[in-house]
């Protein structure tokens, strides 16, 4: 029954504009139809977080996750006894370690079946490594909790407009082309078609597969890797009975008519796959880790510093997070 | 005074969507407001192209540009006696050969300064290479013909939501990161700025520079060409007097917020400067030729054969065409 599960929300750093919008999601809880989380960590900041955005936000302290489930509606449950105070703007060791041990024990609780899902609020990545974080971000550490290979969690960037998957992340440009292989679209390819059924309840997603060059090489006039290296994976993807389109043209795949032909875009490299979004779902973008045993969401930004504490930030995104995440949920405990 | 000379516009190959949308555009040419125009090629098919979306488009033949004046308000001005049968989706040698003399014709017209601008319609590069034209696109071509160097004539993707400059174009993405030099960026970038203050009456542009790779490198985490190549460019720039910003995250540039920053973005490869712009701008995006002694641009899209003839091509990118020719050259004419 973990669709009936409250979700555990870690706190990011909380010097970022994680809190604020944590308490923000919690303040339009009605309004949005969120389902009941909690917050992993957070007591004596919380607080403050909401009031500097003019919000009333009661918490509720509560010692298991279960107990999240009666206070939500009437208050913001706070699991977690560390008292912490508040000083937007200025992230230091002790803002890292606190945002890590959130980090850490929201997705044990979702490991362990007590949470219905995971939702992480942003953290700075230069911060937890000065705190000997070794992971590249929050995704991997997740991955590595859950006994997962990292190739084998995808980050799915969801928006209102279009899903788009980069299949090579933090890698210069120049590295991508060599990074590129047939067995790396499809293992991922595999994962998202598996999880968009799963979790999305889409019987039979359409992926559309990007190409690596303009006008996806225009038939080998610019670079080879369509017809060496993505055109077969897409045609044994397609052997195996996936609906898997491509290579296509990046530059028109995400114009409107386009986009309805599609449930994702499976793309190359980094900024392919995050222009499209960013410049379309901006505040409402969603990074989803698909692959895992359990949900897990999180905002698409990252802790923006510069504004936290200033009543600047949208809290679009985290909303639209903890709202996928119940969806997602709910979908598992049903299928 | 060649704010008050007509505008040529090449026929693009007649099989293409470029007839039926150039009569679109005349038949709105009073509710959208352009400035008179005439077709150089295209006596037999503009009207059988026209009567395909259900106008009605009287034909004027001229023999000389200056007559498009008197004629344009009640009847679309068409230059030039080649007889053509209308055969929309079906591009052949002979249709070519029309697309080629057309835009030769149109080319030298506004050269000699008998028209006030070019506006060329799209033609099949590979059916153009068949029959010997051996320029990679139609904007290398207007160059050598007007004697500018390739890399001194400046494609720019312009959209209502944004314009982008890519430095480079049809290159394989392997290839970029060895293309990008500070010089290049430097040279573009100076031609970018001079045109958007000449053709476009913006005093003092403000010329936002992409990173290569993800998060503009994070200072070297990820690639070093921010450092190397990028940053030196713009500083040189800055230091010339230009209003030069970057390298920026090319993910969040295009963010509805960010996009109020700048008047236009450097963009370091075809897909990074094209992707925002079909993703935000499609149907009504110009591609406009900065750096050339006559006003050029044309419509953002292909000859799509697919549809011709069956009234479904939009003509809002032809249409956005002609109306910025138009404003350029009156810019021109008063400057």
């Amino acid at each position: 029954m973990s669709g009936h599960l409250p979700l555990a929300v870690s706190l990011g750093d909380p010097a970022g504009v994680g809190p604020e919008l944590i308490a923000a999601a919690w303040a339009m809880r009605k309004k949005e139809g969120l389902t009941s989380f909690f917050v992993v960590e957070g007591k004596g900041l919380l607080s403050a977080a909401a009031t500097s955005r003019g919000l009333k936000v009661p918490l509720a302290h509560i010692s298991h996750p279960a107990e999240a489930l009666a206070e939500f509606d009437h208050a913001l449950p706070v699991l977690g006894s560390v008292d912490f105070d508040w000083h937007p703007g200025q992230p230091t060791h002790d803002s890292a370690q606190l945002a890590l041990a959130s980090l850490i024990w929201a997705t044990r609780l979702a490991r362990t079946g007590e949470a219905g899902g995971l939702v992480t609020a942003p953290v700075a990545k230069a911060r937890l490594a000065e705190i000997g974080f070794s992971q590249p971000g929050q995704t991997e550490f997740v991955a590595d909790a859950c006994g997962i290979a990292h190739e084998d969690a995808v980050m799915m960037l969801a928006g209102p407009s279009l899903c788009t998957v980069p299949l090579t992340i933090h890698e210069a440009l120049a590295d991508v082309p060599r990074l590129l292989t047939s067995e790396l679209i499809m293992r991922r390819a595999r994962v998202v078609a598996a999880s968009l059924a799963r979790d999305f309840g889409i019987e039979r997603p359409r992926l559309a597969v990007c190409g690596l060059n303009p006008h996806a090489g225009e038939e080998g006039r610019f670079g080879d890797e369509e017809a060496r290296i993505i055109a077969p994976a897409i045609a044994a993807l397609q052997a195996e009975g996936l609906d898997v389109t491509g290579p296509h043209s990046a530059d028109t795949l995400f114009a409107p008519r386009e986009r309805a032909g599609y449930d994702v875009a499976l793309c190359m490299y980094h900024d392919q796959a995050l222009i499209p979004i960013k410049a379309l779902d901006f505040d409402k973008g969603v990074n989803v880790t698909l692959g895992l045993p359990i949900v897990r969401t999180s905002p698409d930004h990252g802790t923006a510093f510069a504004i936290a504490g200033k009543n600047r930030a949208d809290p679009g995104a985290t909303i639209a997070a903890i709202r996928m995440a119940g969806e997602c949920a709910a979908r598992r405990a049903k299928g």
